[in-house]
């Protein structure tokens, strides 16, 4: 945000907002220039730093709705990292998002978050023990460890969901409930001491907005909400299983599987 | 989707799906053996093309909720787009999305979607006469023109919203009606001709459901919702101006500005 443009022109300034962009501190010095469109950011040194693990095929949604909205805590860094640097793809093989750091590269986070995937991008961490290994020494120093929709099977393949309460995505309950030994809840999202699992894709923008109320209060998660405009308002009422019935539930994994490479 | 891990795992049958991914046809056959970590995707030819503007300072949910939505329509593509290729970034300096193709490669796509940004991002484009003159062009021959949050600033200034109805993100509405001549409506998502414009940064997901629905019918778009399990519980109850009240407005614009660079 510079000087410049603020005052040239003011996009953000609505009669409902009362108060101009120009009129309100910026607490975070900006980059100066800014930085270059390929640069990794700057480090900064106060707010929250959260780490969310990409890896070949996870789901768009799942990283990047939660980095939206914690990107907003005051002083917070959002970092993207994969085993290696550099673009990593979703499931459907269109779209990526760049790695800037390497797990060999990080040992501490505040905040880890483990993204979903379709079936390949999930068993391939899931049989990965290297990575396994990576996030359960990460997780003995995070302040949250989190997940979205199956992110919660590869938190459960690393052992660090035996015997708690979670979450995931609504079509692998059974393998989360079987294969690692926590107890499925039908919810947005599942805390169970400082693991936080959310449901499917788009439930880790609920989670995320509870996770902000945990590290910077209701007031700071309420105005973040705000920010991302979230007064959702889906065209249908069918984004759970029970709601959808068997037919959109078999139409559902169809389209996944079709899309997916 | 291969065979192989679908049949030594299957971690997305769930006892409420009724059938695994086994059971279900596959009516799109894999790039064999899947594409390369830093390669484009490969062409298709039967389902929409949805190209994706990025540009430097872009909001991350912004383009991705709606490209988790549009990428399970039949057969669809969706292609990053920028002015040059490579890593763009968004409005926080911390992540990067691929861009895979350039304005220049691309004159025809089924759907335009311009995401929105903070004031630097949004005032860039609305500054750059090629990129409006490529949006003016492409809109063309598009089926469906849309936008997200301040993306529809970027349409207006292309042109294309003088005397529509229209929406944007909430602190921007003077802007949209006296710099780009739309009518607001504080909706999630107003549709005008093959003109669909969303409300701030989330309404990007109510929109692309929508859209969904008009171009593969409600049955698809319900399935999806159900795919990306989009059964919406915010914890709070303050996505809108109205709600939130001056105090959270005005913290909600502090803290975007103070996390964008």
């Amino acid at each position: 945000m510079t000087t410049t443009s603020t005052t040239r022109r003011t996009l953000l300034r609505g009669a409902a907002a009362g108060a101009g962009l120009t009129a309100l501190g910026t607490g975070r010095a900006p980059a100066a220039p800014g930085p270059a469109p390929g640069a990794p950011p700057d480090a900064a040194d106060d707010g929250p730093h959260i780490g969310v693990l990409l890896y070949d095929g996870f789901s768009l949604l799942d990283p990047t709705g939660p980095a939206e909205i914690l990107a907003r805590l005051p002083g917070a860094r959002v970092t993207m990292i994969a085993e290696r640097r550099g673009p990593v793809r979703t499931d459907t093989g269109d779209v990526a998002l760049v790695a800037e750091r390497t797990t060999a590269e990080t040992s501490r986070l505040d905040v880890l978050l483990v993204p979903g995937a379709g079936e390949r991008g999930t068993v391939a961490c899931v049989e990965n023990p290297a990575l396994l290994d990576w996030i359960r020494r990460v997780h003995r120093h995070t302040r949250w460890t989190t997940s979205v929709c199956t992110g919660s099977l590869i938190l459960g393949a690393a052992g660090l969901l035996r015997g708690l309460d979670a979450t995931t995505y609504w079509a692998s309950r059974d393998y989360l409930e079987n294969e690692c030994g926590a107890r499925y809840l039908p919810e947005r999202y599942v805390r169970a001491g400082k693991i936080i699992t959310a449901a499917g894709v788009s439930a880790g923008v609920d989670m995320a907005l509870y996770l902000a109320s945990l590290m910077s209060g209701d007031t700071v998660a309420q105005a973040i909400q705000l920010a991302v405009e979230y007064d959702p308002r889906p065209p249908f009422d069918t984004g759970t299983p029970d709601k959808a019935g068997p037919e959109l539930r078999e139409l559902a994994l169809r389209l996944l599987a079709d899309s997916q490479t």
